[in-house]
């Protein structure tokens, strides 16, 4: 299976979901990515969709916004 | 591993979801719940915390609520 991207920024909501997301299709298909310490990866997510944060990118490249944690523009700030 | 429950109501935002979730965390691991067909489920997917669908119960019973298709108001209008 092709891995999945989780991008989040260290926020309760996005250490909470990683949690699920991590235990529900497991660590191995999982990259996660903190927006917050990695920002130079700010770019590649909005690119490919995600408007806020915690997000999981699918394989298939369906951007999955989770519970609502931060905009991007929160990321960014 | 104990099943989680993805609530959807049919809407285009959740048939997609649900093609992301299934895939991911496989069609066995996963009841998928039609609240649009199942009005008597929606009681205990509100008390379970869903507050929007397309959401994804877990085992630990924490809520995802994944890209917003219809409020709860809005399942039982």
């Amino acid at each position: 299976m092709l891995k999945s991207i989780f991008y989040h920024a260290g926020c309760p909501v996005c250490v909470s979901a990683e949690h699920d997301i991590v235990s529900l299709i497991g660590n191995q298909n999982v990259e996660i990515v903190h927006l917050g310490e990695q920002k130079n990866r700010i770019g590649e997510a909005e690119q490919r969709g995600v408007k806020s944060v915690p997000a999981l990118l699918t394989p298939t490249g369906n951007v999955l916004h989770l519970n609502f944690g931060a905009s991007m523009a929160d990321v960014k700030g």
